[in-house]
């Protein structure tokens, strides 16, 4: 099951740009140990838990197992050690030097197994006056330019994406590159090597497609900020908020049927595809006026009828009940003892022949700590005496 | 050079949600050859180009070869299956039914290829009542949940995103999962598979982390939008808008200090971690007078000074000569000729061993329809006779 099936990960990360990443891995097929403070990773006390585990906290590492253990202590140390030498892949995203002071640095690992590869995640980069600073979302979008591709259009004030998005966009971004180095791996007969990447870099690269055209050549370099073309296509009808628009004559057509408003088709501003740009916001306030006079599904039906692309704007509560999202088999509801129904949205790319699955919850604090030394050879006796040396945390027994 | 090297992809996509994804896998190594129509995709269409090439679709395309061909005539038809023969990667983002008609079905590439790695990317997903809609972006944003995420906080009023982004999260989707699925084939003994994603799919897993809590668990179910924890980090010092934070005690403390008011560290409100998420919007407040009394420079420097994460908020202008993305190398500046300076966000991911390269520029349309076909056997007077028929265009000889 799942394209990654087999390949062993160890996930040294906390929050979300890591954990998220290695969950896609898990999803996929691998076998992912969260390893984890004895008090538990920050993200696991962000809100209050059910069955011992917050629902952002299950978004983040669901298909994981968790090992607590004491990484300062010489028998947490070996354990690391012991599973670092059987492991594929080895994420972290602690402060750059950190790993390093903790024993468990890039040479260190790869003594003990060549072809490790290992992912390192960082805010800002390994140097540079951001460096050493705490990652926080909002300095991110600061720096990567976000604010100025969110502001205001009319007051021109800075705004913030309302998602992390710094940090999910850099665990897709190292997701990907795990996956390409392990076929790389694969071709170069198991040679290991280490990934870098920072969460401000993953912004750039993310925004800069469309996001910053206006500073790729040189020579014409101009103020991106006035070709935002994208304004809020969001209008009113008489029960609540849609979207719809009209790019391409028969669109605009379909538009003008719909709104009973056959007589734009002959208004020269509109009739063409130019023109309608030129004229965007003229067009779009008139289009506001007749959409508010119809009830929202009148006219989404309308719109449909036409061609139209349009849609009413959904809520997060609205979500799972709207057709669409049912029809895709979006999101995935599974009962487990405990937690009761669990609804999680489906891993996105759907393989045919090795199908994603989500194979456990997201664990409880240590919950597999006794199982994965058990596989280690540790006996018995010897994980008790962890436990009751404080070196290990098991507040949950594997079922 | 790259984790993908000599992996090779036919991209058949256009516009964003495909080009962004062949390009990533171009940037580690792969050949990526693109398959337009002979007048060119629709996003070489969409701003003004130089040097034959818009910005934006420089930025989605560079490293690629181009191909335009006629793939409605025989000849047009018998080139892309021969590409299709030697693929590692067919990518295609056409409505879901369309690549079937066209003759580039799955089944029958696959005669040819066991091994290929199809990817199809829908707007909607392949059933449901959106399925054939045309993919616009702000319908994906409604119906995903994207603009009850950007509401505004004050007036409820939905909001978009100002990026194409359900288009960027899913070519990084799509990138991660050939990727995936290339490790897969070298384990499976080369057997290939068909990958399929909906961009509405992909925007419900990259928002459910932390975007959807409100929704994982049946018996706690919540109104998501009640627990909107990031406001906009956003103060406005006397010359510039700026972001300051603080989450611990201790970086409590050094804004305090950095404010020249130690009086708020008695502060009941504010001196427990709780107490400062409870009473937020007070110590925002009080926080937003303080800071506009200084300049950006000065109190910035004095945040840094006391350990608060903080950044200017950068406009894209001002992006490229921060000191932060100048110590990244962030910004890759490479002279070609015809186009000058041109800048790139570097790739993300760092690969130690198999780095990532720009291998090339964009291409312009049909560049490099001679060399491709050279390599595919056929002679100068066939290539010859096919542009003569408008069956292949070459706008620009190969460099």
């Amino acid at each position: 099951m799942g394209p990654l099936k087999g390949v062993k990960v160890l996930d040294l990360t906390s929050m979300v740009s890591g954990p998220v990443g290695a969950m896609m891995l898990a999803d996929q097929g691998a076998d992912v140990i969260k390893v984890e403070p004895l008090h538990g990773e920050q993200m696991r006390h962000m809100a209050a838990p059910h069955n011992g585990v917050n629902p952002a906290f299950y978004s983040c590492n669901r298909g994981k197992r968790s090992l607590a253990v004491d990484l300062k202590s010489d028998e947490g140390k070996e354990i690391l050690l012991k599973l670092a030498a059987d492991a594929d892949v080895f994420m972290q995203n602690f402060r750059p030097g950190a790993i390093e002071r903790m024993g468990f640095g890039e040479e260190v690992l790869r003594k003990a197994n060549p072809g490790l590869i290992y992912l390192s995640i960082s805010g800002f980069g390994e140097s540079g006056p951001y460096a050493q600073s705490r990652v926080y979302d909002p300095v991110i979008q600061a720096l990567s330019g976000a604010t100025d591709i969110q502001a205001d259009r009319t007051t021109g004030r800075p705004q913030m994406f309302r998602i992390i998005i710094a940090d999910k966009v850099t665990s897709l971004t190292s997701a990907q590159a795990v996956s390409s180095a392990l076929y790389a791996r694969e071709k170069s007969g198991g040679q290991g090597q280490h990934i870098r990447l920072s969460m401000l870099d993953t912004m750039l690269a993310f925004f800069w497609p469309e996001g910053m055209a206006g500073l790729v050549y040189g020579e014409r370099e101009f103020d991106v900020r006035r070709l935002q073309g994208s304004q809020d296509l969001i209008y009113k009808a008489r029960d609540r908020y849609i979207t719809a628009g009209a790019v391409s004559d028969a669109e605009w057509g379909g538009m003008c049927r719909a709104l009973n408003r056959e007589d734009w088709l002959e208004d020269e501003r509109f009739n063409t595809s130019a023109g309608r740009v030129v004229n965007a916001q003229e067009r779009k306030s008139m289009t506001a006026k007749e959409i508010e006079k119809w009830d929202s599904e009148e006219i989404l039906a309308r719109f449909q009828e036409e061609g139209v692309p349009c849609a009413p704007l959904l809520d997060r509560m609205e979500l799972m009940d709207h057709e669409q999202i049912i029809a895709n088999a979006s999101v995935l509801r599974t009962d487990y003892e405990g937690f009761g129904e669990v609804r999680q949205a489906r891993p996105a790319a759907r393989f045919e022949q090795t199908p994603s699955t989500i194979a456990r919850p997201a664990p409880k604090l240590g919950e597999h700590g006794r199982e994965i030394l058990t596989e280690l050879g540790y006996d018995e006796s010897t994980q008790q005496k962890l436990i009751d040396d404080g070196k290990l945390a098991v507040s949950a027994e594997p079922s």
